[in-house]
């Protein structure tokens, strides 16, 4: 049993749309705020210093299970799903008072990115591994 | 066999990151810019005059296969995978050149919106069902 | 000399540019989150049940003085310049540490929003009005 | 008397918001979208290889005269109200069909970018002065 990362967060006006809700696009958004708390919650930050290792995605994915609304508080769960050679999977679950409005996942690749060069999947550093691990934010 | 719709789009300055690539949530865009093409190819928009029926999002998925950078042109290949009572999906392909960057779905329900009532399922109107059997868009 | 409210936010990913700093357009978005938190400071929603009411915005400027840059910071500190029968105009100061990052404003009209009808200019509302006197934010 | 460039575009759905029209933060979007493409017609891009010169807002206003709303067709003109040595400033008037929907201005500064130095403002090469004439976007 991991314990999860939570994230609070209040829905802004321009994250609406016509229809009068959160757009789909959003979530994936909230997810990604949740993640990056997640590192500074570690003491790390997703962009490091120089920039030589970067986090691109690999996939992504969302299920909706109600809408969301213009000034909502909800938390966004997070915790690691999956943590592979080069790949790391977080789990999200976004929850307004006790309904779960969304469930998602997005799988990041570790990449190096010298300047003008490709991008080329490297190993997920082993400090990261060990930071998510003494937080027991793996499943 | 379906005939896939094609929407042309060129990448934007605002829909870039830091990293230097499309932020992973503009896929979405890509696809839902896509899918309103295709109504308006067919004659129709997807908000109706008088907004009674609504089409949120069941489900979103993204897998991404190379970045996109500014400037970059791209098509959006959509299709429908599936028609069902009240739900459709759609599938896209998002090219650059002769490169395919990423692959998506997006499940939508089609809903009753009577304004200070709940979303409510019901099923896809006939009329857009025949359109989009007319244009030979379900797989 | 007029009280101001002030909201606290950080710099999102999503909300830089492949310029590495934050997109211009943001700034607006940040100086609105910041109004509508002064609102519901004051035990209000700018978007009233109902929606008879609208604030649409009549003009808005910024003026940049240093780029904000990912998970930096900010104060964003809000005031009512002018309060017209008919309009608001809020100025803002946006700060990171002891750094002015931006200035701006917002003038939006009070509008009469029935479904199906134009928008039609009408009265700021006295309740807001004296709510704004009493919390101090008329300059 | 300077020619305008005019770039076209439709309104997309994630651009609206609950109000049922286009968030304010967009028309600025709009504006930039229409620089670029005002670059690339002169055969350059305002992202140089190499990213060594770079274009960052100074200043950026907008009047808003009438609502976007989804679907709507604009024509954004924009051509350049001042060039100074170090700024370019630009004037867009965004139009629907015979109506005037918004004025704005963007005002941009021309700065070094090495990697690691902060911001410095440099001259706007004579190159891009030489195309702006040439093509008669001068007021």
């Amino acid at each position: 049993m991991a314990t999860e990362f939570v994230y609070k967060r209040r829905v802004q006006f321009a994250e609406t749309d016509l229809a009068g809700i959160v757009h789909f696009s959003w979530y994936f958004r909230y997810m990604e705020e949740a993640e990056h708390a997640m590192w500074r919650s570690l003491g790390v930050s997703i962009v490091a210093p120089g920039h030589e290792v970067g986090f691109p995605r690999v996939a992504a994915t969302c299920d909706y299970a109600a809408p969301l609304r213009f000034e909502d508080e909800i938390d966004v769960r997070i915790v690691i799903e999956a943590l592979n050679r080069r790949t790391i999977k977080y789990r999200c679950t976004l929850v307004r008072g006790s309904t779960t409005v969304a469930t998602g996942t997005m799988t990041t690749a570790c990449v190096d990115k010298r300047p003008g060069e490709p991008l080329r999947a490297i190993e997920v550093p082993e400090g990261i591994r060990e930071l998510f691990r003494a937080a027991d934010l793996l499943t």
